[in-house]
This record gives structure tokens, sequence and C-alpha cells, in this order.
């Protein structure tokens, strides 16, 4: 493990949880930080998200090993060209987005002759700005690099190391593919929680308070991820345009179709369908990826949670 | 409340959680059960769900105040039909199902002379069967009643004061809108739940295995919902039919807006959704319908939960 400064180029969420996990992971490790807003950058460095925020990003990376950059994928392209002319030669560049083919393309040509492997820790909860990270996001979680077939393999094993460290699990993947699979585990839920919860604000017959009053009984469950960072998301769905349309396509054919079974009264096709899904929440829990109570958890907190 | 003899027809989820919710709010009060499943019978017995545990559901309901069916709202009718001649005069019949036009059609024309009050405590988890249920469930959650215009004031005030020693707030709807409301905030959430998790489950070119391990990107919250009792579920989908496809439609149009907007590149619209979309959140929290916690206190647990 020879990444010995890293520079986190945004101190959201990620940012931020990066760097409260080198310092309680890798605590020999020297972590600078840059934010574009002035107020995450007070907060970040009262919270101690790294060892030293600085002031412009060009500082920030001067003395880089690893930079990493946790802006929305959109912003990307403007904030590799401000640390062009000061990152070291040799320096790594990776990311955490969303999305990786664009990133990819865009970090490429912002900063030619350096070393880009992006990457995507599949982690986050709801929560965003420089309040929301915590140094344990990534423990157990998987986390996706997205390396071109002649990436350098000493820079590729040692990202791999800082990330394993910080806790994750590491795959390695195409970045068109991730694409693909991010699309559906990710993207299209988000899409479809956003709309929903946009569909029930705006009813004219049923009220906004029952909507929220009765959440209990599912849509509650959306409102989750539909809060969100909007900045983050919008610069997602614009940066895996395709893969998204096209899953966003499997999905609404297959809702089109149990709008007809239920149109139709075909009990035994809504049957088929709600049995066949039970199995793979059983798998995630098996392998780790969501907690095993029921309602997540939730209904042992009950009177707490519901104050 | 003179309330003293309580049946429960269904000894799931609901049923369970409403027995032992009267042992531990009701101590005075008799609970007698049964259900259809001589396993789910045993095992009701064992766990305490209610006093008695009988073989037959005229025998559950022969004494009964008040009889509350806990069972899908497709097997009402039969249920129903079963009790008539051993239900007596005076008693509330109700039940919890999540349609109430025509469950209280069929209760009504199964149970002719006895007072019918149909309820639905918005309470639940994706778990069922007679393991599911525990006695704070309905804590801090509103329980709806749809009462007739003509129905008995005492019954309808003892049945009131029966929920909210449960926990439970109490809601008077008509049984017509409630069953918009509930489209929209529960079985068009449960809809797209299990319609998302089927076409993630049924792609060639993403396998079931990345699924599973990039499920913590969103995914993974709407398996939760859609580990949910199928049984139950169809039968909510094909008694609410109207209200669901009226709800559904709303939905699939502003998927669509959606849609052509990812497709467009046209990020306004797209941020102007998604950042409309977190009031709904705060206020649901703010009510105590949800965890405050990120990620529904998930995060809390990480290591714990991802044993």
């Amino acid at each position: 493990m020879t990444i010995e400064r890293v520079a986190i180029i945004g101190l959201g969420l990620l940012g931020g949880s990066i760097g409260l996990a080198c310092t309680e992971c890798l605590p020999g490790v020297q972590t600078t930080g840059f934010d574009i807003d002035p107020e995450t950058r007070a907060r970040a460095a009262q919270r101690g998200l790294v060892g030293q925020v600085c002031d412009t990003p060009a500082e920030a990376v001067e003395k880089a090993d690893l930079v990493i950059f946790c802006v929305p994928v959109g912003a990307i392209p403007l904030a590799a060209a401000q640390i062009a002319g000061s990152l070291p030669a040799g320096s790594i560049v990776s990311d955490v987005g969303s999305s990786k083919q664009t990133v990819s393309e865009a970090l490429r040509s912002a900063l030619p002759g350096h070393i880009v492997i992006p990457a995507h820790p599949v982690a986050g909860t709801e929560r965003s700005g420089p309040d929301a990270g915590f140094a344990t996001l990534f423990q157990h979680r998987w986390c996706i690099l997205t390396p071109e077939a002649d990436a350098d393999p000493v820079a590729l094993s040692n990202l791999r190391s800082f990330w394993e460290a910080l806790g994750a699990r590491i795959e390695i993947m195409d970045a068109a593919h991730h694409d693909l699979v991010l699309a559906v585990t990710s993207h299209i839920p988000h899409l479809i929680a956003y709309t929903i919860v946009g569909t029930a604000s705006d009813l004219e017959d049923v009220t906004r308070g029952e909507v929220i009053k009765y959440s209990a009984g599912g849509f509650r469950d959306f409102t989750r991820i539909a809060a969100s960072d909007p900045t983050m998301w919008r610069d997602v769905f614009l940066h895996n345009r395709s893969a998204v349309l096209e899953m966003l396509g499997r999905f609404t054919e297959d809702l089109t179709a149990m709008q007809r079974a239920i149109r139709s009264g075909d009990g035994d096709a809504l049957f088929d369908l709600f049995s066949r899904t039970r199995d793979i929440r059983r798998s995630i829990i098996e392998m780790g990826q969501d907690d095993a109570r029921p309602d997540f958890g939730r209904a042992d907190h009950g009177s707490e949670s519901d104050a």
C-alpha cells in the first residue's frame, strides 16, 4: 500500500465519509480536501473530515498520490480542469460517481497522461452535505472499479487496497456493463421513487396531508430515496441516459403487463409475480446487503422514532 | 369500553398482532382465534397469540362482542359465511383489509342484520404468518374506520376505543375515498416494487447475482415491500381495481414525462421534480410516520446486520 496522500475534491456525504474512514482505517495516510462551497469547507474543517481543508483545488492536490472526485458527475469536467496544472505526474485519479462511461472519458480528456481509474462505491444514504458522512459507510459494501484494459497494474492494485482498507469489497467491471447494472439496481429505483412521490404530491382528490398520514402503507419507503440530492441525481440521469432508457423500457413493459392483469382480473398472473419476488430479498440478506430485521428494523425503534 | 370478548379470524401478522396487543393493552379482554391452517393454529397456541385457539370459526365467535377478520380480502366472503349461524346478535363485525368498498359489501351481504364497521390499520411489515405478529405494531399508526352513514354510534365509539387502546390513532373515512387514498399510499408502491424486482430478476444482460450484490444502490429498499404476502396482495389488487388503475394511470403519465426529460436531456425538469420531493419526507418524519435516522437507521447497525 503506497498511497500516502489522498486529496478529496467535494466534501459531501461521499467525500466526507472517505475522509473519516481514512482517519479511522488508515491513520498513516494524510488527507487534504476542497469543496467549491465555502460553508461546506468551514463545516468540513470543524468536523475534521480531512486533515487539511484547502482553499483551492490546486492546493489540495499538489502532493497527492490519489485524487478522488466526490462531486456530482456533471461537475467532474470543470473540477478536473481546475487541478490539471497542479496534479503530480504519477498520481492516481479516481472518483465515486454512479455512472462510469462518461466520467471515464471526461477524466481522461481533462487529465491526459495521468492514471485514471474510475470507481463507484455502491453505498450511501438519503442525506447529503458535509454533515452527512460517517466512517463506516463503506463497510461490507461493494466498490466497483472500471479500469481501461491498459490500466497500470500497480496503480490498480494500490487503489484496490485503499478501498479494501476502508472496508469495501472490490469488483472489477467494464464501464459500459457497470452503467447497465447500476441503471437497474440504483438509477431506475431512484427515478421511480422520485416519480411516485411527485405523483402523490400533485393529486387533486387525495390531499398531501392524507398521503403523509397513511404513508406507512408502503409509500414512506419511497420517500427516503426521493429525499436524495437533486443535483447528483439529475447528473446521473443525464450521464447514463441510454442504459437508463433501456432499463426503463423493460420496467414499463412489465408494469403494463401487471396493469392488464389487474384490469382483466387475472389473479394468477399477479400471484405468480408476487411469489417470485421473495427469493431475491432472501438472497440480498444472505449476501449481507440489507438488514434482516422486519421493516428494516424500524419496528424495533417504533416508539423512539415516532417521537 | 364494553368490548369484552374479541374473536380474531386469521392468525397471521395482523391477527397475531391484535391478539398480542390485546393481552398487553387490554388485559381484561378475552380473546379467541381461528385460522384455517392447522399449523398456524398450533403455532398461534404456542406463541399465545390469543387466549384460546379454537378448532372452528363458529366456536371462536360464539360469545364474541367483536369479530375481526384478519384474512386476505378475497377470503372474507367465505370466512363470514362460516360464522353466520354462530355470531351473537349485537356483535360488531370488523376487519383489517386494505380495500374497503368490496369488503364492506361482502360483510354486509354475508351477515345481514349485524353491525358491520370495516377497519384498516395502516401498519404492517413484510413478514407474514403466525410468527410475524408483535404487540406494538399499531403504536402511533393510523387506523381508518369506514362506517356507513347509519352505523350504530355506540358500536362505532366502542370500536374506536378498542383501536385507541391498542395504540392507534383513528380516522373516519368514506370507503370509496379510503380506497383511493390507499391506492396511492400503499397499493401502487407495492405494485411498483413487485414489478421492478420482477424486471431485475428477468434480465439477460445483468445477472441475478449482480442485482443482489449491488442492491445497496437503492434496489434493496424495493425488495422489502416485494417480500410481502402474495395472496394478500393479489386480493388487494383484484378488490381495489378501479382506484388502483386510476392511480397507476397518473403514475405512468408522470413516469413518461420523466422518460422524455431524460431522452431530451432536460436537466431542469429532472432537477425540478427531484427538489420538490424532499419536503414530503420531512413531513412524514415530523408526523411520526417514519424513522428520522438516515437509511431508516440501517446504517446504525451496519456491521450487525451485515453478518
